[in-house]
């Protein structure tokens, strides 16, 4: 089985854009809030935008499950208070919800949080419980950066994020550390933010001790680990420098990095250099890079082609990219597809 | 002959620490504000901090010329005002120049610029030329965020910062683009700062027309590039999404990426993705990586092993990366050595 652990709703219904606009329009003017019933999305329309897209290429490229979340770049945790936001997810989280019913062999939920710059991320709870335990969602998406590119919340290592780490491990669910639309010039989203996060994510934990007080959380770093495999030897040295121990002691128990990297020099270096047991499946199509790579005639994004012709990786280690590692780092997949014999 | 293009000043003697520490104290009590006059380091400390630190590291690893800076991370320019930072630019560049005539074969200076938060970048110019006129400097650093970590001025892109390249056009000197200390909790100096900063102005670049304006322009960005090399696919993919000309035709008649990655993976990658003609020998020690890398017994910023056991690069590749490039980039540079017959 070939388990995509990052893919997002990127396709959903216009109805939904159009709806997120009128509530944005609805900050300034109460009298323009939409209802969340007003949304109407019917169960053919959302068929139709999986079966045509996600679930034509999952068949095209060979996998066969995707963990699905909202569209990230539409999380937009910076606009509006916690209402709005709070409204947002839940109407976004419900949508991934009745994808995984309508196609159960092939998707299943992971929830994007109703942050808001400046609340308590334990505010978020409720939204977290829900899709687990209503849902069956088996994991989250969680932003270090609810601003929106300017970064205004304490590091990840802060207390302020314990009660959500609390809730993870009592849930047995890993996050994926995800920011969302960046509102900052400075940064393109998915050419600069994104990137950023990640590398920023892996050193607020290297430089903090949070695996030591939450030893079974786990974080799942996207796109490859942004920039840290590729600086894989400034890391080892930097926590050399802080008197921390080997990354993978420090580190490698609690962080795990998808395979988002279009091009196979960047696979070869992520599998090269990253433990096996940490690298784990994924492509976030249909996201950010939708072309075809001139150099090769096949889609960037189409990352099961770099993992296939890889030298580095052997068949047990593919096994381990493409279903094992993900099975390991959420249990609550894992059980999901054993009540189902697989 | 073997350029390092990236080497700071990280070596000064304790007496430009300590006038520093009291020039900030002077921003809220202006009666304990130094004199410049009263920094006093002589010839010989200069040499002494030379002699025992950058210069038996070039001896012992076999490079002969540094382009020589300010140390980054003290550069500060959130610190104070523009003429906070005016005043220990200047102190900073003139260390740089009389150490480079201490040792005129192995340093050859670069200069920071008093850039400020909120300032026009055009304040700067004077300090420029005169480090390039009178000092005989080589390049600048430009710093893509002084606001440290706060990200509050506009991109590369904007036209606020035309001045500086109109005269870096002029001087035909090249900027390396980099950050310095950040004072936001959220992003580590060196470890997530510096290279988030090499991502995101390699994509203001890429979204912008800026080499259009400025097709003679050259910026070199530090620490191999950031992410961009290990997520060159992505790139491209993007490029292609915005209908941008291929990179290589968008961005790198402009762009050139150093070497300071510290392990082999990451060279390896850099010098397979991008082409050798963009790839400048560097080292950035004595730096952010001091220690030894206990899976090679030496240091991870001893950057020439790895080109050294480059099986990408050809001899006469790393003749372009070790020397070739770094006059072509820095004419200056060139017109120097040439003067001396070399």
């Amino acid at each position: 089985m070939i388990i995509d652990v990052h893919g997002h709703y990127t396709t959903a219904p216009k109805a939904l854009e159009d709806w997120r606009n009128r509530q944005i329009a609805g900050i300034k003017d109460p009298s323009v809030r939409p209802k969340v019933s007003e949304l109407k999305i019917s169960d053919d329309e959302l068929r139709e935008s999986i079966v045509n897209n996600q679930l034509k290429k999952m068949r095209e490229r060979g996998s066969d499950l995707t963990i699905f979340s909202p569209r990230a770049s539409f999380m937009a945790h910076h606009i509006g208070d916690f209402e709005v936001s709070s409204t947002w997810a839940a109407i976004c989280n419900e949508l991934c919800a009745r994808v995984s019913q309508l196609f159960p062999d092939h998707f299943i939920g992971a929830a994007m949080l109703p942050q808001s710059p400046g609340v308590d991320p334990k505010t978020c709870i409720p939204e977290l419980e829900k899709c687990v335990k209503d849902y069956g969602f088996v994991g989250i998406n969680l932003n270090p950066d609810p601003s929106g590119g300017h970064w205004t919340s304490p590091p990840l290592s802060d207390r302020q994020w314990y009660p959500i780490y609390e809730k993870m491990v009592e849930l047995d669910i890993p996050a994926m550390i995800h920011v969302s639309t960046s509102c900052n010039a400075c940064f393109h989203t998915t050419g600069a933010h994104y990137l950023n996060a990640d590398t920023t994510a892996f050193m607020q934990c290297l430089t903090s001790d949070l695996f030591k007080d939450f030893p079974t959380l786990r974080f799942l770093i996207p796109h490859g680990g942004g920039a840290v495999p590729y600086h894989w030897g400034r890391f080892r040295g930097l926590a050399q420098e802080l008197k921390k121990p080997l990354l993978k002691d420090h580190l490698l128990h609690n962080i795990f990095f998808d395979t988002c990297v279009y091009h196979q020099p960047g696979i070869d270096l992520l599998t090269k250099v990253i433990p096996v047991d940490n690298i784990l499946f994924a492509s976030e199509m249909i996201g950010a890079v939708r072309g075809i790579d001139p150099e090769t005639g096949f889609p960037y994004d189409d990352t099961k082609r770099y993992i296939e012709a890889s030298t580095i990786l052997s068949a047990k280690d593919k096994h381990k990219v493409y279903e094992g590692n993900a099975r390991r780092v959420f249990p609550r997949l894992d059980a999901a597809l054993k009540a189902k014999g697989k």
